[in-house]
């Protein structure tokens, strides 16, 4: 009820419902059908360019397949060390690569910066001993809630671009990022050397869908055959493709990840002091001590133990105002 | 409208429609939630032992999983030449499996035997150079439709022990034959020697969710693992889960299934001389001219050239009543 | 001492030993030693184009890595269904490809033909659904000893071209089936289509030194680096080079083979009558009943059971006189 | 000349040498030679324990078959942040492993110590997102030239014991530390909780062939089929076999160990002030500017630039007593 652990955990919003009742009749199997055959043109709109957009059913098989298509066996993806593809993922992107190497690079707010990325790359000799890399990969927003504006991506493409880099978004709570930072989806992508992106509903307010978008077409067709190769190429797309199309029809995903936000945004406001950083999307870590948030959790308030005395609380999109509202109280108190 | 192509063309029951409004409230997210909780108890209970059952999202995965549990990278699955592991998956066994090799095995209405199982395994020195046998596979009913019955499935079952093979059952439609044979699920699997049962619903009135059950659930942890390094532990699992409980509620698979067999069995008996096989299940390979299958096809009627002269019908459980007595029309007209 | 068992079993030839001797001094590690570069140009005089060779430590190791350059981990490898790829391998293609499918063809004297291998590919659709061909491997001498022509070799070459495979010569026997041909290297390789060369050198006279020929050097430098990923980079790679070197100088490597089939030629020429083959390099499979196979035994000679009623015996190219002279009488005692 | 790059470079012993020619008549091929299947006992007398020896050509194919052995696909081997098997295999224990995941742990020396590894295991919540750790590789000596005395080692293998863990030492200049330890084979390694050691005898005067020692001989017939797999089941593997028995013979790679540590030791005495570490094996890690680096080279001396003012040399066994004093001479000089 006044549980903060995880975005996952919410419900799915009025419209993927609906979508899915309206798509409840026979069509074409896996990805023939009408609506998955909608995908591409949507999402081009959307981002202002020809996209290629696969559904698939999980953020994990969209980062592992982004970089499967990015990355041979034998290369390194660099990222963040706190990235969820090295952290959380049970190593999907070594098993859709094949074995390719992640290179976890620190920094402050899980945030890559092009000098933390040189610094990577300038201690990898360009022979055949050591794996050399090839994908560039960074999370907007990130796994502390912090975001990249749409300069910050690009100086870190335009640096992967004369690397020979691919650059990969995973974008689990891309939409959180585009609402604090009021950017068009395309400058956070594309327009700054993106070439794929995980761009996620399902935390965002949907049931099972993730969408993979690519923004260089050559790439899709492999990741059409490993999508399929990895058992993700659903009987009945369809009902993927509706969740997807609804959320995107009346901005839908933008409301509900704003409603995220705000939320953040309010409570973040309420205890400045505790924060481990400036709260740009839907996340909040809190510095509290084990007695504090113990009686936190005594009130009934649910939340993530992050480190030592420091404590994650995430804002779904159908957060209960009421629950945002003790937890402010709650906050106070302390 | 008179689509006979496939069965993942139909729509879902709607008991999984219902399911998924009911489980829309936020809970534990990937399967820490009570639906997912409820799976083992579940199918423990409708196969009469102690299962471990995972959810997935496609048939495709499921045996995939299963099989990485049973195979190492190098060792050898043995299957029917017309198995859908084999033609069908793009590679997901060998993908998921680490590149195992699967030994197929030829046999009429894609059904194994001991003797044509006990010939493949005599042509495999145990040496070191040639890949060595860990598993057997078998799907019932097969891809022509056809049914093991539990003393043909125990045959195999005793001769896989005997050799110290696994075995996987590729249930996608074991539905259909189970209702066919009259059988409890317990006599055509783990007492007949399966060890893990792809449980296919997604061909019979499900929308998403498929069940991978382990009769060994010595196996489970390790396929948990997997399952979620393949990028199959879908974030709101209470989603999949539900469906699985509502299609087990009241035997709702057994009446969706009965309703598919039933349609295949009225149209097989308007033609019994174009039958290549005997329908046990909810597919007909019908014998047609190039000429035949055009003027049906000039009718509405939807199928797939399976073969030359040969042609595929799969009723489903929603196929409409119209449609089926239209092909017997049709037929009988030819 | 009267052994026909394997090839494998045979000396090293004193050039060999010698070229080790002669290279035991320091050098650069790896294949930055002063032999080891001298092998692409020995070979691509050898081959009259230029071509980029590798040492490698195995046939089956060449072989792998010889697929893995011209195969996605999602593809297919057609092949005979006697191939060495396919039986004797533990597996090895699958694993350096990460995955990829063996379709195995059959056909008598383990030969393909532009027949066998359309027909192949005529079963499969293109679709995601079906592994699809990437590769064709032929063995030259085949698995039971017989050749292709450099005409066959074209055929199957200029099939493969217009459907896009890349063309992998297994050639553990090569050198056998050239001095069989009276062709050159060049007309029974790159001129008919090969794209990559495993060039045997071990069973021929050799101690632990193969090659692998790149007649696309394109298709080279990713092998590089999968021959150090698969750890077979040795560290003091001037030996392996030295022997190969040894072995094209003065042409040691045509006088070996040539010893070698002459040597079957006058087993072959004793007992035509037991020939499942015609023999056109250094192998021979002789029908010969439980009984008689055990008289030979009885008499001190070693060889392989290959089927029921039919033994394969390998003449080496350091075949004692005597034991060949013997081999004559005995079978004619038979 | 002056070479002091890497004991790679070096020449093969004359043991080695004259163990080739004994070697080089016809024998069983593979591994059913009469040196090959001597190693086990020569290895266990030498460990005084039952062990099961195999011969492979590179200590990269050594390890990376030994961590296959004790960590499945979806597992993660500690090891530090310096070692090989993370930086100078171009991801070969991924490949083997299928995927495994390297998890660095920065430490001085390039050593571990029980209390980096506690760290970096209670950073591993237990659940099935985060890659769980299955092994711990440790090098002895270092990549820096340190070493582990069997007291550190023992206890790195007791925290290892406790969680789980497998234990594997990369001992490509294992003879390196038991010679400047004085102990025994035994302490170092099964004694102190080792449960696999590549141990290396190319580096220290050996032409082709390291050994792969399993002190649980349980895990040693599954490395066999992956030896073979992985195309390193060599068709002449007595010449292997019979250059590790030369070198164990008489105490051949002590002797040469003896050589090349004696060589570092007096070339450290001369130069204390610009160490970077005590020189316990055969590398040496010299604090150098460009100017003074730049100065050595001119005068003919080789060696790798290891870091900014840091360069590594490297005494061989073989090395000239005159490459040594002059060395010492132009460091004094500097």
């Amino acid at each position: 009820m006044m549980d903060f652990l995880s975005d996952n955990a919410a419900s799915a919003c009025p419209e993927v419902l609906a979508s899915l009742i309206e798509a409840n009749a026979p069509d074409r199997p896996y990805d023939a059908d009408s609506h998955s055959r909608n995908l591409d043109g949507a999402f081009s709109t959307l981002f202002d360019t020809e996209v290629t957009a696969l559904w698939v059913t999980t953020g994990t098989a969209a980062n592992a397949l982004a970089l499967a298509t990015l990355c041979p066996p034998y290369g390194a993806i660099l990222c963040h060390a706190d990235a969820h593809i090295q952290n959380d993922e049970c190593g999907a992107p070594e098993f859709y690569s094949h074995g390719a190497k992640l290179l976890p690079i620190a920094g402050s707010g899980a945030k890559l910066t092009p000098e933390s990325v040189r610094d990577c790359l300038s201690a990898l000799p360009p022979d055949v001993h050591r794996t050399q890399p090839y994908a560039l990969s960074l999370t907007n927003a990130t796994e502390y809630g912090c975001v990249y504006t749409p300069d910050e991506v690009a100086a870190l493409g335009r640096l992967a671009r004369e690397r020979g880099l691919g650059v990969h978004m995973d974008g689990a709570r891309f939409a959180n990022a585009v609402v604090t930072l009021g950017c068009s989806p395309a400058d956070l992508t594309w327009k700054a050397g993106v070439d794929v992106l995980s761009f996620g509903f399902v935390k965002n307010g949907g049931l099972s869908a993730e969408a993979l978008i690519f923004f260089r077409p050559d790439l899709a067709a492999e990741a059409r055959i490993r999508r399929k190769r990895g058992g993700h190429l659903v009987s009945k797309g369809r009902y993927n493709a509706a969740q997807l199309l609804a959320m995107l029809k009346d901005d839908v995903w933008l409301r509900n990840a704003r409603a995220a936000n705000e939320g953040a945004r309010r409570i973040a406001e309420a205890s400045p002091g505790r924060l481990l950083y400036p709260v740009e999307a839907n996340e909040l870590f809190l510095h509290l001590s084990a007695a504090e948030a113990s009686l936190l959790r005594q009130q009934g308030f649910g939340f993530y133990d992050w480190a030592e005395n420091l404590a994650r609380f995430v804002v779904s999109w159908d957060q209960p105002e009421e629950s945002i509202a003790r937890l402010i109280a709650a906050l106070n108190r302390l």
